[in-house]
Order: structure tokens, then sequence, then C-alpha cells
């Protein structure tokens, strides 16, 4: 099987399974106050020092959370709780519908317009800021097309136009793949193991440690107060070991996946490329013009070739709502395909894939004429 | 080790764990439209159905969430929403936390009063309840002294003085161990999966399907809309196969656990028993009155007897909160014990730790003299 729909999720890294299989024998609860306990305890705090140093300066820190939506919902009705939140239309549903929902609790929403390649119009952005700009909140890496937002750039200038704005983004298609550092302009951002051969069922919210946080969940106290629920040791280990994985080498990593991206390209015929040049070399969103991307997904999946149709959460909508956003036409919305790779992902695996895809579309187009 | 602490977690399951590692395999996104996710997302399906009917009627479903905080803080944050809400002040903290932060949402707070048992006066709580109560939650088993509250037949006496109202339970500490079966006036019950040999990170709301829920986390849809973010295939996997387990036979599991709480308090010498006759004979409550319980818990962890000294995630507070509410002297509550069995715990560990508990507190209060 060819697996390319990396960004819907990764297969689980066989050593960090392992390394995290050990919390099975070591299961106790980290907040019992024997040594056992203790000693986990000390454990998720080396995991979240590890895990926050990756990505982000001294000053900030990690809270664990159950996956990549609840750190943005978190992130997102902490904050947003007064004036305006303002936004992208380029969003991943895990923050555009916290969204919609504060409409109800009477903070007005603005979503910012996109670029054709899915990365925000930055001026019109700005545009959207004023001094009662709440909460400002901009994915990274967008999940459809891969647009890259200069996230710290456009959190400076944010911040400069409404400097007690809360800046938050959405970083789960750009941890552990796109080499970045957290300036000091973003307040929030949020990851995901399951993107990284981590397992499902965990993420982070990493946040400068001085904003105050307003918990989603409140409890026993776990996570200095900031997400109850007794922790996920388990899940956390291995998220852990994942990120210490992919850091052992991001730029390495980025840069073979890059080179990945441009031989899967050269070999592409008769589809429109939708991903800019400058896009994470991780996604390739690609449309087949008046065809359908189910019916070419489920071609390729008889092939064993597994790519995607868009982002996996939103596949049972019709079209792409952040495509749509991008300006494209409807013909082109229908085709649309998204391959996905990973770091492990192999040249003969993309020259494979770029080889089907091209003889799928060409079959498909004749069938059809 | 003889390990007496399973009301802070348990061990997990090895046939359960074994189960649930196939999906690190079968690892893809269960939104994914190809058919391995199809195949994912029926499976999810034939978990969540076989978990509801483990312990409530036709007409409810299971919302799979990360946790029993998670379970009951989205019960709590979707029912109360106006007027009053009632609860217990024998609750754990992961109700009893978000009933303090729902007085910055304006909705007024009322807690009923304990018995000396830990369970709740059932005339005070009806007592509270009025026309304008939207919501009522009721701990089923206390998680400090065992103490059952018969919740179905709390929530048809609040049904009957107010209809409207929304009535929760928190059944973490029940669930897998009390035969029970939920009645038609319970609207919503809190699970978790680390109770019962689960894994950390995995719980669920079982709840009536007609009641209309507002997420806590909004997002890709999962849950069917009521609560988003990639499922945790793996975690819910091993709940699955754990309730299985449990409800091969919980009615034995029951009787065999009432044989050795028996064993255990008519070996024990010198204290004092808070948890009542009636309690869940899965936990012990007890207190060597004038002793300090961490020390006492210090001294059997020398000896491979792990105990523990009240609600593991309260652990950090000074005295227990519920306790205290029971009218305990502070010479009791500082003695505090919490002793709590699983299925597989043997009449030869009950044995050892009552053999220990009791030399402890003798010589503690030798040298005390």
């Amino acid at each position: 099987m060819i697996y390319l729909d990396n960004a819907a999720t990764t297969k689980p890294n066989d050593e960090a399974v392992k390394f995290a299989l050990k919390y099975t024998e070591d299961y106790f609860n980290p907040s019992a106050l024997y040594k056992q306990g203790i000693k986990l305890k000390s454990f998720l705090t080396e995991a979240a020092d590890y895990i926050t140093k990756t990505i982000a300066p001294s000053g900030y820190e990690c809270v664990f959370v159950s996956c990549g939506s609840e750190a943005d919902n978190t992130a997102i009705f902490s904050s947003a709780k007064r004036g305006n939140a303002v936004t992208t239309s380029g969003e991943h549903a895990a923050v555009y519908e916290p969204f919609l929902a504060l409409k109800q609790r009477e903070v007005e929403t603005r979503f910012a317009a996109l670029n054709k390649d899915g990365s925000v119009n930055v001026e019109h952005l700005l545009s959207l800021v004023d001094d009662k700009t709440s909460f400002v909140s901009v994915v990274h890496v967008n999940n459809e097309t891969g647009a890259i937002n200069d996230v710290n750039a456009i959190a400076a200038l944010v911040k400069k136009k409404a400097p007690k704005t809360i800046f938050h983004s959405d970083g789960v298609q750009a941890y552990g793949k796109i080499p970045f550092t957290i300036g000091d302009n973003i307040d929030y951002y949020s990851i995901s193991a399951h993107k990284i051969g981590g397992m499902k069922g965990t993420g982070a919210l990493i946040k400068k440690k001085k904003i105050c946080l307003h918990p989603l969940i409140y409890g026993g106290g776990q996570e200095n107060g900031m997400r109850s629920g007794t922790e996920n040791v388990f899940g956390i280990a291995c998220f852990y070991k994942a990120a210490e994985l992919k850091y052992s080498d991001v730029v390495g990593n980025f840069e073979k996946v890059k080179g990945l991206k441009k031989t899967f390209l050269s070999k592409l015929d008769g589809v429109t490329v939708i991903s800019g040049e400058n896009a994470s070399p991780y996604i390739v969103s690609l449309s087949a013009d008046g065809l359908k991307g189910e019916v070419l997904q489920h071609i390729l999946e008889e092939k064993d070739i597994i790519v995607g149709t868009g982002s996996a959460c939103s596949s049972r909508n019709h079209y792409s709502r952040v495509l749509k956003e991008c300006g494209y036409s409807s013909g082109v919305l229908e085709g649309v395909l998204r391959i996905s790779f990973a770091s492990d992902t192999t040249e003969k695996e993309v020259l494979t894939a770029a080889e089907a895809i091209n003889s799928a579309t060409q079959n498909l187009r004749k069938i059809m004429k």
C-alpha cells in the first residue's frame, strides 16, 4: 500500500509506540502522592518541557489536551470573550466552527479573504483588526493546500495595530514538519500528536506563560489547573518520542520532502496544481478539472494508493469550503485530490502515485468523452 | 506490589491493550472516505453501541470523549444554561469545579448536604429543586467513600418536581463495577475507561438520544457533531474490550469484591471505617483518627502496598472537601486512607494490607505517645 494521506493522520511510529507501552506497566495516576505517581508527574513535566522547546523560546509552556481541535477550542473560548474576533477563511473546522459558535456568545466574528493558494490576504486581515479585536487566529499551514502563512510576521502586524489582542495559530500541519520557532507575538499555538507519528487522542496548546487561560475542562486541576482530567500518559509519552524523532532532523526531512514534491509535480500531467510553490512540501492539492475527486480516489484505492479528497474532517461535505473561498470554479472543486507526504515516503512511491493519477485521469476523461 | 488504589486508576488490561494495538496498524482517519476509513468509522459505531448497551436501554447513545471529566463538563455546560443548577456536596472535582464556574455564567448553583457516609441527603436535594432548576447532577458512587446514591430513584423524584430539568449522574466509579441500568429519568451518565482496565485518555458520555447536546469542542463534526476531534481509535478500542471483559461478569465480580471488603474490614483494628455498609465494595474509606494519612500511606508504600489518601485528583489539597462535608472532625480528616479494590484483587492481598495497616497505625501511635 502507498499511503499518501498523511495530513489526515500518520501511521504511529513503532519506536514511539514501543516507548509509550512502558506506561501500560507504569500505569499509576500522576496525581497520586506515592513515588510512582510523583515519578509520572515528573515525566509529564519533562515531556511538556521537551515539546515546548522544540518550537518555542523560554517564556512558553505546554498544556496537554486530547487533540488539536481541543487546543484550538481552548484558545478561542478562553480569549475571544468580547468585542470582535478575527480569523481567516482558510481555517480548519476546529477553528472555523468555534468561531461560528462565538456568535451565540455575543462576540462579533470576522473572516479574512484568501489568496488563490489558500494563504490569507494579510492586508484584508489587518483591515478587520481594530481596537475592539480581542482575538485573532491564523492557521500556520493550510491543511488543504499546504499554504504557509508567515504567522510570526502577521502576528507582529496585528499586535502593532491592536497590542492587547491575543494571537493564536493552528500549527497542526506545521509542527514537526516546517522548521519554525514561535515568535514573541504569538500567544497560543496548537499542535497534534497523530500528524507526526504519535497517537490520535493527544494534542497540546503551546502558550505564553503569562497569558491567563480559562479552562475548557474544569476538575481535578491537572495541567496546572488549565486542563483537568487524568493525564493520558500513554498518549503523551508517544507524542514526546514522536516529536523527538521528528525534531532530530526537521530540516533534513523538510528538504527531503521538498524533493519528493518536486519529483511528484514534474511527473503529473493534465491536472491543475492548487498548492503554491512556497507551500508546505508535505501537502499537494491538485484538481482534475471536470472529473470527480472521489471517483479518482476510488480508482487509486483499487491500486492500493491512498490519497485524500481534501480535509478528512470535512470530507463528508460536498465541496471544500476553503478551496471555494480561494475562488475556484465548481469544476475544479469537484476534481480535488489532496496528496500528503510523510518524511518516510519514498521517491518510488511518489513516482508510482503520479503515474497512477495520470493514467486514472486520462482513462476517466476518455470514458467521459 | 499490592496495588489498592484502583479508584485512582486501574492497570490497563493486557487483553484490552493487545486488542487495541491492532489500531496502530489500522491507523487510518475514521473520517476518510476510502475503505479503511469507512471500516474504522463502523468499528467506532460498534464500540459505541456495545458500551451503550452495557448500561442503558434503547433510546440512549454514547459520545466518546477524552475522559470522565470531559463527559461531566460537557453535560454541565450543555444543559446548565439558565436559572439554577443543583448538585451535591459529594461530587468529584470534575462536577464540583464546573459548577463553581457556572456562577460566572449567571447560573445560580445549589449544593445538597451529605449524610455521614457521603451519600446525598435526598430530602435536602429535593428542597433545592424548583421550577427554575435547569440541571441536576448527582454522583452515582462517591469516589471517596464509595457511597451509592440511588440515582434512578433520585432522578425520578427530581423529574416529578421539575419535569423539564436535565438530570446527569457521574458514573465513573460505578461503571463496570455496580450492576445497574440507567432508568428513563437520567439524561446523561459519565463513564471513564481507565477505571475499568482501559487507558487514560478515553471516556464517554452516555446520553438520551432526544436530548440536544451543545458541544464543548467544535470542529470536524465527529461523534455526530457532538464532540469534534479525530477519534482516539486506540483508546476507544481498549475501552470497548475492557468493558466487554468487565460486563462478562459484573455481578460475579461485585459479589467477589463484596467478599474481599468483608474480609478486609473484619481484620482491621483501631481505625474508623467511614464507608457505609451499603457502599460500593470497591472503595473503603477509613481513618486512623489522630494520625496522618499521608504518613501511613508512606509507611505502607515502604512495604510495597499502594493505597490512596482520598481522591487522587484532589490529593494535593490538605483535607478532603467531601469528607469535611460529611461532618468529620479534623482529627478524622487528617488520618484518612482510601483503599480501593479491583476485580482481580486477591484475598491474600487484602489480608496482607489489613495486617500492614493495623501494624502501621499501632506503631505510629506508640511513637506519638
